[in-house]
């Protein structure tokens, strides 16, 4: 058997060295010609996950018929952005695992991404997210993440991607695992805020309390179970995102409030909580729901509204009952 | 009207700067009559709370009829090892407000620290709990808190602590409040060593996911609500602690990974989780509660478990549906 990793991002490339290094023959597809031919020939994604050397078993290329081959599913990697584009110019593969945290505002509903690869492929599709930094799984640092979707399918992602540094769980429920990974983004984006304003641990905890509250209020009315956003891939993936070094989010957020141009954001890669949040208040507008963090997010990010301002008037509302 | 603050370690100086900067008259009863001559001589709490100006309205005292003679009520801000021996040597205050987040074992039960004071002093109490690190509430950083207790306690309060910086809100979940409180510091020390460990922030999330559902599974068997524990003086109040420089139960995991001496953990301030860990494991045995994470921190800490082993061991259970 065979796997293809469609993109060859930090997120792809971590997958397909998790995949290989467990003996899988995992092709690795690259958008750019270029891109395929420098980690053929370094054996090593220095662009997206510099320090990780590919085992022999991940094979680079950017040929999509090669890719796809006799693969028996396909992971797509791909920025949410670029999702429908791609996927209309490949092969089709048996079925689908999404590792791709994103939400778009399309056709005036709120899609996950593996909602869009669906619609797009018209095959069956699963879900992989949870706490996963790449550039630490890729590393065999010790994670969790929750398979979901069809039951064999998560059977089947969690039986070659388990290994004893990556443990897979899975779950039956896709919408709330995607919406956790999509929502928790743009609490990213505000944790960072409160990092570059230097408002302290007990706000940043505080914020993301009432934060994770926002994620359960709002993927409930989404479909989601309660239980799921409480868990590895809501919960823990927020955690992972709020906290840490790495995350492309949370940095976007904290380097917003220093002074950076939006349009310098993704300078470092793809920042998806910056069109989650607007697919998330896109679509808002017709649900009446309220989130006032995602709100705050938004009016800072796209309407110049002062940070300070905004993350003050969320802790200002007047006391009452927890 | 005047309140007592018994104790003043980093929390009641903080709680007491905290009413005396709205001009209410705070007396801080220190233990040792040189701690509160140094208080008083500097207008600083160098020892526990350096950098912090003391209010004009804050009174240090070691005289313990002073601090309590016409107090409204006393905020109990004490180890919980030294509450039994302190409260019985004090003048009675018409009501108290508990501030310390500790778990005893005592006479073969589990008690939070209201309860203890409730039972040595036989008058109403109410607590005060959520992600409220003294360094940055004394600092004014904004953050919120949860006091929880009988109605009109609890209301006077969030009537009296409230400002534009620290936000109360009430609960009647008395037990949960407290029980959070308390089981957050176990699950810093396990924060702390994946910290020390340098296992990564994928772990330390999935690590607190675990967490967060093992507070709710024992925190609802001893009489919380399960709410309660998702807010502020639960998760809130652990991530306040498991991510913050600030917190000596994190610290104190993680210096002990890195080979300190139990006997030494407590050189800078008294570390609630290494008490509520025991008092936990002696509890449990008569429960029949699986706490494998407690379990593994109380292993580590009294038993000299390799806490590699011991947290390598939490991740490598059989995979399952999550």
């Amino acid at each position: 058997m065979k796997v293809a990793v469609l993109g060859a991002g930090a997120w792809g490339t971590a997958l397909g060295v998790l995949l290989a290094s467990k003996g899988i023959p995992t092709a690795l597809l690259a958008r750019r010609a270029e891109h395929a031919e420098r980690l053929q020939a370094m054996r090593e994604n220095r662009d997206y996950l510099p320090g990780v050397a590919l085992p022999a078993y991940l094979h680079p290329t950017a040929d999509p018929e090669e890719a796809l081959l006799g693969a028996e599913f396909a992971v797509v990697a791909l920025p949410s952005k670029a999702l429908e584009e791609a996927l209309k110019a490949l092969p089709p593969a048996p079925w689908y695992l999404s590792a791709t945290k994103g939400l778009l505002h399309r056709e005036g509903e709120l899609w996950t991404a593996s909602q869009v690869v669906a619609a797009l492929t018209g095959r069956p599709v699963a879900a992989l997210s949870g706490p996963n930094h790449a550039e630490e799984v890729a590393r065999f640092l010790p994670t969790a993440s929750v398979a979901a979707g069809p039951e064999e399918l998560a059977r089947r992602v969690q039986e070659l991607f388990s290994g004893p540094t990556f443990r897979v769980y899975t779950s039956p429920d896709l919408r709330g695992v995607e919406l956790g990974g999509a929502l928790k983004n743009v609490l990213a984006l505000a944790a960072g805020m409160v990092d570059g304003l230097r408002l302290g641990d007990n706000a940043k905890a505080a914020l993301l309390t009432r934060g994770l509250k926002e994620m359960v209020r709002f993927g409930t009315a989404m479909g989601g179970e309660e239980a799921t956003f409480y868990g590895l891939s809501g919960l823990g993936d927020l955690l992972a995102t709020a906290f840490s070094l790495h995350s492309r989010n949370r940095g976007a957020g904290e380097r917003l409030v220093r002074g950076e141009a939006l349009a310098r954001l993704e300078d470092r890669g793809v920042v998806e909580g910056l069109y989650a949040v607007r697919a998330l208040m896109a679509w808002r507008e017709r649900a009446g729901l309220e989130l006032p963090i995602a709100e705050a997010v938004y009016r800072v990010v796209y309407e110049g509204l002062d940070p300070l301002k905004a993350l003050s008037a969320l802790m200002a509302r007047e006391p009452k009952a927890e």
